[in-house]
């Protein structure tokens, strides 16, 4: 058994989507979705230099236990109609509720990142902020198993309630 | 105060690397690195599926308290000379020590990952393994800040002792 492992946040997002049904799949069907990410006070010196990136890297606790459901090694995800392992899915009932979500940077105000293209619960704790840089996370041509012929709909995809516990 | 989050590890990364130093910084500079994640047994009915993707998202603590140095808020990275706020760096000082890597899935064995371009610590506690989605994740001309013109040189360079705490 490896030790647990804590982490303490450094914030809160601020989305307009306050349950999962309706929510975009990914920032890419997010389109022009508002957000903000509320960095604690203490922390804020840690933005600087971030203005001049185009995308953020957002790692966060996907912490709506009703709407992320109990963990499980397989589900359906929201673009396939068959089972797939959990970690072959970007469903967030997995083992550890972890979510990470790349969305566009618009303006650094004091502690607070304006985002555009989210796809996060209002008052997701966020855990960590990096830059995104092209030349590490950019692989246009990465083949993509079985969403390879479904990724494209991501982009009008919305979220139901599937993962949903039971009240 | 935003309440604490703990995750237990889903496995371990096994890579060539035992110190910071020497290691690639970044998966694109590590080229035929070989790794291995090692996922729990009882886990490992959720990693069907994976083995389609060219490439994951593996998500993880950054273990050692010494090599990965006490936290701060602005930190003169590995690309740069002056100090950039750490939120505008991949550096591994950061408020929570999670690193995300983005590495070659060569095979998939049981419950084992084979990977390549490997920059991970060897015995890396792993949190979550995601498949890599070019429609979600790859944005190959979004603008990077500061790393704009230096983005390329993190093909060579290898990372030294320099966030590496007193011992």
């Amino acid at each position: 058994m490896l030790p647990a492992v804590t982490f303490q946040p450094i914030g809160i997002v601020r989305t307009p989507w306050e349950t999962p049904e309706g929510m975009p799949i990914q920032p890419v069907g997010a389109g022009q979705a508002w957000g903000r990410a509320e960095i604690l006070d203490s922390l804020a010196p840690g933005l600087r230099d971030l203005e001049g990136f185009e995308r953020v890297i957002l790692v966060y606790e996907l912490h709506d236990p009703q709407g992320r459901g109990e963990p499980r090694l397989e589900v359906v995800p929201f673009l396939d109609q068959v089972p797939r392992g959990i970690f072959a899915t970007r469903a967030p009932c997995r083992p550890n509720p972890i979510g990470i979500s790349i969305v566009e940077l618009c303006k650094v105000e004091g502690n607070v990142l304006h985002l555009r293209g989210v796809d996060l619960l209002d008052g997701t704790p966020l855990l960590d902020v990096k830059p995104y840089v092209p030349r590490f996370d950019s692989f246009p041509n990465s083949r993509a198993g079985w969403f390879e012929k479904r990724q494209d709909r991501a982009t009008t995809m919305r979220a139901d309630g599937r993962f949903r516990s039971p009240e």
